[in-house]
């Protein structure tokens, strides 16, 4: 581990979770989460997902490697507002994944309580070329055994109301 | 107009656009725009179209009425990525309401060129009692002659990556 | 002026002023805006300064030269809050500029009442080598113009609390 | 500890520190940190210490008191980019506190390289008369011991470039 840079902790065997302090910057004036800052926080688990269990660090793929992953695809439904002093814990889970995209779930919740799910599709791309970048065998082979050891929920998916 | 307040200037037989110039904050280390600053402009968009075609000020409605307008559900297509000193605009059509919900759509483009397209259901909820408070009879009225005026296009919808 | 850019006017016998409503995505539970949003508006206000009086577009500066212009230091006094559906005027002068490095004074108010006062220091550094990049001529020439045209007032700067 | 809520470890012998991994989120196209997402770090150290050591839930003095913390002034120098992937530690000391008002410094490093120096004064206020609300005895108390534990270091203090 180089020095400075931040370490990823998880439990591996469970679906990937990071929990995030709901504080003064992401409310609006109800004391509500604005919904704009819950979308900074799915990348964020994204990245110590990548850095973490799929063993790809985040920062050197996209400073050294010059690959980002880009979010094409997101929907989300907010089901119960979250409250300045909560502290939201957020699961990852992979749905499928092709050459070089991942379709993932997030579900949130505190204390067992379900607060939001949302779906997305990233894609990897090289920064240089603005093409795809395939995952490579071992990256492959991380994103199989988490697929397979994680099954996606049935539910909550993100429903648009009726 | 009271002093210091911002005026919303719009084309009354357009549908209602707003632009962004995407500027550095908006911007990630490849240049293009982090799609969560995307969700940043949605609201300013409707905020806009409450204050202008719809006739209620956004502001006076969530500081004097105290009533919000939180976003239930969103879904979003990225088509092709903002670049910094692009200029965004994003037009806000009206799907269909209900008796304290709006189903809008959004469409954003860059001389032309598809960008983004995205749709969002929003309910006006107090911020006291955090129920739904039903349109007013005028807001109706306003909310059934956008519509009627500027038909939602059949696309683009957002689409999720086969 | 290339498709799809962002246009920048401005009066070019005043002081730069740029205009900015104030939106549910800034403010806070007091309905306030939250002041880390102030630091985003004051690099929207050099951008377009740079790209409309100083005479380099910006985007072009970062995407094309590959030459940033990163803050080594900034101060602001927060006089009074911005309310939501305000509308923050924020006013830029040249206090002194280096071979590469610029001394700036915002000054924010609505209606000519002041609201903020903010001074910071900018350095135009290569993103390829991270070295400071001394202006050309041409800029040299514009920044002097625009300190000569428009001096710096005397009052507001950013105090300290006594 | 109401469920739901964030707890707030630290240890009691040292400065308050919390640490940032640096996130896609909070870079610019260089793929450093952008300024102003810096300030938005300091409020959340700021919410911390009160949580923690001074003993006073923060969520519950905005959210139940209504009485906020807004920012009166803040300057910051930043002297060597913060970059994706890495960790900084932002530390808070007590200048001094009057009535109802704080001076505090904050010390930004990555593995005992300093990256940032900023100051700030920070008046409790009435969410609901906008008036300063003065510390009780206990909180009197708390900072008085933060202060004389943990005194202010000479260096590093933000210092304009001269």
């Amino acid at each position: 581990m180089q020095k400075g840079f931040a370490m990823v902790e998880y439990d591996p065997d469970k679906p990937f979770i990071r929990h995030f302090p709901i504080r003064f910057t992401h409310t609006d004036p109800a004391g509500f989460v604005f919904f704009p800052r819950s979308f900074e926080m799915f990348p964020a688990v994204a990245e110590d997902w990548f850095s973490g269990p799929l063993g790809v660090r985040f920062a050197d793929m996209v400073m050294l490697s010059r690959v980002g992953q880009p979010t094409a695809y997101i929907e989300c439904q907010f089901i119960k507002p979250c409250i300045l002093g909560e502290r939201l814990g957020l699961t990852i889970y992979l749905e499928r994944f092709g050459t070089s995209s991942l379709d993932v779930r997030f579900i949130g919740s505190i204390d067992g309580e379900l607060r939001l799910a949302a779906r997305s599709v990233q894609v990897l791309l090289s920064m240089k070329t603005g093409r795809p970048v395939p995952f490579d065998d071992k990256l492959r082979e991380r994103l199989q055994a988490y697929q397979d050891k994680f099954p996606v929920p049935d539910e909550p998916t993100p429903k648009r109301r009726k």
